[in-house]
């Protein structure tokens, strides 16, 4: 089955990728040579893809009246990897396992944020769930700007199975939840063999995924309303991670 | 003129604070008293507000086709403060002034999220200049689940000559910016008499805002794709500066 990427950095990631089978660009029928438009018909033309005009509605209704900025690639299917590859990928670049794994979340925003995040501090991989979370759809690349083109997905039949072997690897698995008498994420050293894991949007991490972390951390929280959205709080924890690496890998700008 | 805010959190908590004038609750003709809506039509009963109850194409037109879950409060327009006001919040708390300070932001959902997060760290206020900027609109509001009806927003005419007022009271102007030879963030002490200041989506910091930062920081990226969306920088920031003031007013969930 053919999946249909849409948007900007969508597009040009999954081609400068090229991890996916790519079938075509499509742009819009009277699109010029411009723009962002213009860098994605440059590179379809490197990669000798057919560029196929179409009509807006037909854009609209492939990209499901997402965002498509006039760009829609036509591609095979994701290629996830499996746990192994992300342990490969920390080994090669002589690193200890970097590793984010979502429990059940629901949001392809939220989903595209955290790659979108993972990515930039250098994480190895992220570990999601094959049933009743969300995949890695057209909407999910979207939301990560292309990133998830790039970084290590495992989808697992089970979470916790996985977690167990990672443990089995000498990795760490540290939930990010709330409650009372859980430290805040900075009082724990996250320099060492890390899977951090996030929970739902809403509902947190099942009680079965929390017993299997080896230690909880929470995000403090003061002011007047109620808990961070996943993404955000998320993206805090990944740079703590990170940063308690003291950057390692960090190319400056 | 009156606003129209939408959303649960954006309802419920500019009832729960009360710092605007409550025209009336507006909710679907048929809607029952349970969920948000119940828990909105009670706060409005306890509060002697109207509840007016209006067709679905009604509660679209006043939310501007937003999100509003059956909910639109018609109130009076956000009560901004100036700046001496944020100074004073940060005196009568007895801490050192944490202020953010937002350079022409353009999209209401990454003010709204930037806000959220500054309620979240317990900031003492955001400002932001009046022309070419996002101001506090319904859609703010909801992006920030209501968080910017207890915090202090002053609107300035000019931002620079706002940065160099605090300057005089001893705030340290600190820049999130990008480029060569910029330290990163967590090398500087963020402990001190604050003042973040955000750059906007794409452009980033204006010449003459960061020319007037104090010293400027800068968020590690790595990976294949370009820069953070500044709502993710931006929360990242906040939470470093907090957890530089170690976590000071944390309540324990």
């Amino acid at each position: 089955m053919p999946e249909f990427l849409y948007g900007h950095w969508a597009v040009i990631e999954a081609m400068r990728a090229g991890r996916r089978k790519l079938d075509a660009l499509m742009i819009h029928e009277r699109a010029e040579k411009r723009g962002p438009v213009g860098d994605a018909m440059s590179m379809a033309e490197e990669l000798h893809l057919p560029i196929q005009r179409v009509q807006r509605r037909i854009l609209n209704d492939l990209a499901r009246n997402g965002n498509h900025q006039g760009l829609v690639l036509r591609v095979g299917p994701y290629p996830y990897c499996d746990v192994e590859e992300i342990l490969g990928t920390a080994a090669r670049r002589n690193e200890a396992p970097f590793i984010l794994l979502l429990d059940l979340l629901k949001d392809p925003q939220n989903v595209g944020s955290l790659i979108r995040v993972s990515d930039a501090v250098g994480a190895h991989g992220i570990v999601i769930q094959e049933r009743r979370s969300v995949a890695v759809t057209p909407a999910v690349v979207n939301a990560s700007s292309g990133a998830v083109e790039h970084i290590n997905v495992a989808q697992v039949t089970n979470l916790v199975s996985a977690m167990k072997e990672l443990k089995e690897q000498d990795i760490w698995l540290v939930g990010l939840d709330v409650g009372h008498n859980i430290p805040p994420l900075d009082k724990t050293d996250l320099n060492m063999a890390l899977g951090l894991v996030m929970g739902s949007e809403g509902e947190g991490l099942r009680r079965l995924v929390r017993d299997t972390c080896d230690l909880l951390v929470t995000l403090p929280m003061r002011g007047q309303v109620g808990s961070l959205n996943v993404a955000t709080a998320g993206a805090i924890a990944l740079y703590s991670a990170w940063s308690a690496r003291d950057w390692n890998g960090w190319v400056h700008a």
